[in-house]
């Protein structure tokens, strides 16, 4: 099984579609470092450029200028998990049939793509990949010759797949988007002058200067075809279940998602903290980057004075020569500093917004109890997270989830902590905007679109809390 | 005329000391981005790596592991300015006279070099570069012949030196620091286990778990041989003059530099901005990071809010493909974007660190009028810069310096904002740590030591405002 | 239409497969340059490295020694035409299908690649690549749902194929060679201690020090399955038509193709133009190093001295930066230059192995003239191409035929030459084994497999002196 | 001590001035390919491009056309000798002293560099670098003060200096040529329009299409200023002493050397080989492609006919991936591969131009026989190297020598060939033009200029048959 983050962008219509789509990706990045690809439409087919690595190092001038040629066409940026990190997953895929050029980005996960897979296997499919996109885009073929449109069989394909899937699909000189039923991720509409666009978050409309029409709604499938749009849902949707991790950790503050400002529900968030869980310290201080806002958040609602004292390293890439042994914690260290003075006999309250594993915090209290701090307070502006994600996070990517099997006084003795507060459910959907269109699946294994086959097996016996009823 | 900023680090005795200055220059990499050198001390020979580029990029394991033998070494980092940016002019410099291999790592500016040069070369020098570090080694080897060790050569040369030098030599197997009689620059001796080590920073103490002992002092030099430490006064201190820049922008905050935690002496600015010019606003916020810690000072005196709401794409390195022409401010814009949410009908003030030439900040606020900001106020946490500095920091690499041009209020409507305050001279001396050992030139055009020859003529043109006594 | 020369190489069994494939294509480079790539199977699934380039650019020591697992594998390296040189074109290509993982490596060109993939398409297949490649594994599957096993399978698509295919064929643990009915292109079986491989050219086996054994017929199908070997015909033969142009020109001279010695084939040739044409010449001088072998056959035969007066630059590679406008011919005189003194007065024989465009040798004639050369005679020791090539070799990726259009007397004159003959088809046959076993296309237009649908209508028009009789 | 293979080109006075000169290494490539260096004199300043590898990797289009501004400048190719690779070592060497800018190319060696080196460093000169050159510009400003031109002091270092230099300086807008009074490495004038150009060997004017005017003289110093040519004898030559391995082994066949066809001199060696020591075979046979040309002269002198059956892979760089182990012998067979049927049941007679360990012609024997053969004789065009070369050919990088310790029989047992004969020194002396102008101390250990001090007392204990007089 393979989770994705991903971030896509298109743009129907202008002069230079390929440096907006390379933009529209260099925002979104963060959603994204493994690889990065463009495809255009030329007039007469597909052109496409795609590679492992940053934006920035996939693409060059001449790409853009000159092979990328077309005003239509679309990006995707794809998550580093570990594991198979193969140019051939890189997106978008492309397929020809026919006339038919057909390039998919895929921001999701399916939960049945064994089924579809056997059964289009069994009707004599051969697969290159192992991504949902590829088995996607074999079923759009398959219905293509059922139906009138493109459009008709995507819808028909798109009915057949279960799970978190928002996707822009550039079929010849059409470009289209898609969010699943039930709108678990992010796609945002755009528009640059008279130009349409699309984009995971709309920190990529800011960055060409686009403006923010509206998010696509859940079943939602929107048509640009020379230059007019046209809207139809090919499902409809019951349940409204928004990946409210994008909320809390995993979009860019300044961006909407699902039409919600990031800065101000992180704020909330940690306003609702400072409420749940007051403590008597001298000052809030968040772990630069991740808890910044919650801690702004804290800090205005308790008064406690907020400080900036764990000062980061700009410099730090990914790659550095090993430390000598007898370096413990250097990771840790290498990227965050304390500033001495400030730990010094102090009672710190710190701010963050998730806990995966904890060794990384873990780290960073027990060096600022070597600098003498007197108190040291966690307060997570997210509730446990204590079941994996099926829909398109990577929890596991990170380690296992300490929540999953510790009670919270085990994790704050782990921690070196002297107390530990976690955002409650109830606090969580009191911080945000729409209490009742959120996927909670991760805190309380309650999963919107119910596993099946091998998938639900594997998951059952990984994580036995899971409840069955989740699995087909 | 060239300026310099740089990190220097030296360890002596430590059994992997190329690794050990390895991480010493990573940590300081803020000092100098343009190019890297590590020398060591074989028990034969000095062995050198030096490159163009960041730490990371210049040395790989094989040089730490293999090649940059022995237990004595030290290294640099250097800034980059315009022009010649050449690998000839990376640091430490190495020459050879009989048996003597001498390194030569040089942080500061000297001011008489042009003389120094005129003189040797009347004897016969040929030179290879145009740094002023040459000029100095070979001072070194002239005396040499008239001096029983090298502690006394090196004392005569820096007797004839005038200007801003922090230096670390290495002279086989003896490592060597000085800081010049004003002390312009820092330079802190600290220890890891019972080896000593020396940095421009402390940060870099705190990655390899050093200990800080304490700063050179203006006119002191402190050889280490066979691991034992001795000092001398090579020169009379009649007057400290210690680069206040440091403090007001260029060191790491989590540093301590002229024994002062950065930290706190940038919160004291920021309070005592806003006791100097306090406003009715909804929030104070940073361009970050620039601005962070004089915003948290501002906030914490004045009572407002701090706001995190320009928010940094964490991707944005130095290169990426040209924006088409009718994106404007593209480049201020990609690094920091607003939160929408955040600016559409408030009053915000701003507070920065510095201004050179204010186009960034004029673009920013543009940007901010443009989403509604109702009110844009901005509090400079240092004295308007009017004056080049001669002693190591170019201002003019960021262009011309508008506060030597321009009376305030002109500035602030240049920059489009509703009221501008720079920190007056007597209040950056209040929030500092000792008031009377600071160099304000830059400020007040008093140069602790004259400028002379060519160097005094082409400033006294470039810069009228400079007073006549600061040239011989 | 896409033309392809590649050189492939296969082991069963070996425990050191990766390598032995890895310099198995390293000796093979001459066959393709523009990518190489490498699948093993490692138990339970196909492990692959592609990538553009050399072969010793393309692998690294981590992927021999540590990814590409397995004991059974095979690769492929691939010749460079204009245009499409993308990544995703790089062979071997892998489909997955259940719990089948198939690699093909393809070495020909099909010329009813269109009706087939026609064909799929209309049962719903898809295609990412506009490769051959694709569309016979597409086949396989498709017969592998009314086959018992995957000979079979392949044997029913090898049926459907029209064109010249040596392949090598990855099924799961089963390593499968094959060769087209009129064995247009080698393939050749050795072994290596007991283990079986197999090789384009035998110049492979002689790096590896393998055993030669024997070609693949035309038409012969050899499993390799547990280590024992297994041989079918899956079409009968009726006409050899082996590529003569392997032994004029595209092979090494050191490999055995289609049983034959390249190098004394060559001599052969020269010795043949030497009875054929006679000149009256100071000496004979080839090219190098493409009429080397031919001129010493011409040499010896005829008597007259063998010079190697041109001279090679052992370090041009394929890009140096642009020579001034005025530097004429410079491409051609940057990679030969004439020993001077021996070119003043003299009459030279030239030898070549082929002219496809006669500009080279143009400008190389004009060089030689200027030097004051008496007389310049040219012998080529192939028939006039004239016709293009369906089966695999891409002359117009040279540019126009020049024999295809023009007398040869007028070819001599733009050439500027004294005289000008080309071996002639009996000529060429007497000097070959096997006088039966050849396609001549390329002189003759005689297509030994029609060509069909769009590529014989193309090819009509773009060549009016193919026999209709040639395209169904 | 250090030897150096080196190339030399410079232009003066074309507008193209940095194109030239790259092209003029790029020719010159095989003298040298650990370095490369540009320098142009831009009417102010010396400007510089050198780095580590080919010319065709150094430098690039920017180099040419922009940043290596002027119309006088010069080049030099480095050849890479085991262990001190440094880009510091890279050539021209440039220093300023005053207003004056100074670059110095070198070919050669220096035998008293230690005793100049002293002296001037107790004059209180310092190094940065190992090389000769460094000696020779301090030597140059010593003089300096006391001459009344460059040229002059020029002279004057060049009477202090004692070995083998052959040498382009750049003085601000001058150029200079020199060769030493021994005449011991080649220099030439030419002349592309009426520009002057000067070169190693005339290849590299070919390239350029300039005209080749004559070698300079021994003792010559050739100045260009302001496009016009003044030459004077700053030495007297005693006895030509020119370097006969350039014409054995290490010029470009296509150039002349010393005033000598390098080409034509190989052959009249090889037949000379034929005359002294005949053979009974089936045909000659080069190495390629060291014996290319002393083999063709073989074979015309003895009748027996030339066969060109070692073939070389082509693609064969510096690098790529090990062997398994049991690959014996691998870097030689990957070289070359004899063609099978040309060596079963033969009688081959194999000439090369030299042997120094004679490892690599062991093991060509060895697989030779494995293949058949029924004899193999060896025939070398030069006789024994017994001695090392002072004076710029690094034997020693190739490995022990040989025949310094070993008589041909043994060498010949060692190598397992049936018979072997090196050409004797009067039949050397015979081949070439000029039998009096040579120096042939690494043959007989007469070495022309007497060898000093540190030097002479290393070689003695390392070479004990050099006699005592050729040492001061």
């Amino acid at each position: 099984m393979k989770k994705e983050y991903c971030g896509l962008f298109g743009v129907y219509g202008h002069k230079e579609a390929a440096r907006m789509i390379y933009f529209g990706l260099y925002a979104q990045q963060h959603r994204g470092q493994e690889s990065a690809g463009i495809v255009t439409w030329d007039g007469e087919t597909i052109r496409e450029q795609k590679g492992m690595g940053l934006v920035a190092d996939v693409f060059n001038e001449r790409h853009l200028g000159k092979e990328l040629k077309g005003s239509i066409g679309m990006g995707h940026v794809r998550y580093s998990t570990t594991g198979a990190s193969l140019i051939r997953n890189a997106q978008p895929f492309i397929v020809r049939h026919g006339d038919l050029r057909l390039a998919v980005a895929h921001n999701g996960n399916l939960v049945n793509t064994y089924e579809l897979r056997a059964e289009l296997e069994q009707n004599g499919s051969i697969f290159q990949t192992t991504m949902d996109t590829e088995v996607f885009a074999h079923l759009i073929i398959k219905y293509l010759h059922e139906s009138d449109t493109i459009e008709e069989a995507i819808a028909k394909a798109c009915n057949r797949l279960r799970g978190a899937y928002s996707m822009l699909i550039l079929a010849n000189d059409k470009l289209i988007a898609i969010k699943d039923p039930n709108g678990f991720r992010p796609l945002a509409l755009g528009r640059v002058g008279d130009k349409y666009v699309f984009a995971s978050e709309t920190c990529a409309f800011d960055l060409i200067e686009a403006e923010y029409l509206r998010p696509l709604a859940p079943g939602e499938m929107v048509t640009i075809h020379e230059n007019k749009l046209s809207t139809m849902r090919f499902c409809e949707c019951k349940k409204k279940s928004q990946c409210i991790f994008e909320l809390i950790y995993f979009a860019r503050p300044d961006s909407y998602v699902f039409g919600n400002v990031v800065y101000e529900q992180r704020k909330a968030m940690g306003a609702m903290l400072a409420k749940e869980a007051p403590v008597d310290a001298d000052y809030v201080m968040p772990f630069p980057d991740s808890g910044n806002y919650a801690a702004v958040g804290y800090s205005q609602e308790s008064g406690l004075p907020l400080e900036l004292a764990m000062i980061r390293n700009h410099y730090v890439g990914r790659t550095f020569i090993q430390p000598s042994q007898d370096m413990r914690d250097f990771s840790v260290r290498v990227k965050l500093n304390p500033v001495k003075s400030m730990v010094q006999g102090k009672r710190i309250l710190i701010v963050e917004d998730s806990v995966v594993r904890g060794t990384t915090i873990r780290a960073r209290v027990k060096k600022l109890r070597e600098l003498g701090a007197r108190e040291i307070h966690l307060r997570v502006s997210c509730p446990p997270i204590r079941f994996p994600c099926f829909y398109g996070i990577d929890f596991s990517s990170k380690g296992e989830l300490i929540a999953a099997n510790h009670p919270t006084e085990d994790i704050a003795r782990f921690m070196g902590i002297d107390s530990l507060h976690y955002l409650t459910i109830p606090g969580l959907l009191d911080s945000v905007v729409d209490d009742n269109a959120w996927c909670l699946a991760c805190f309380d294994g309650n999963y919107p679109v119910p596993l099946s086959d091998r998938m639900g097996k594997d998951c059952l016996e990984a994580s036995p809390g899971i409840k069955k009823e989740s699995c087909i």
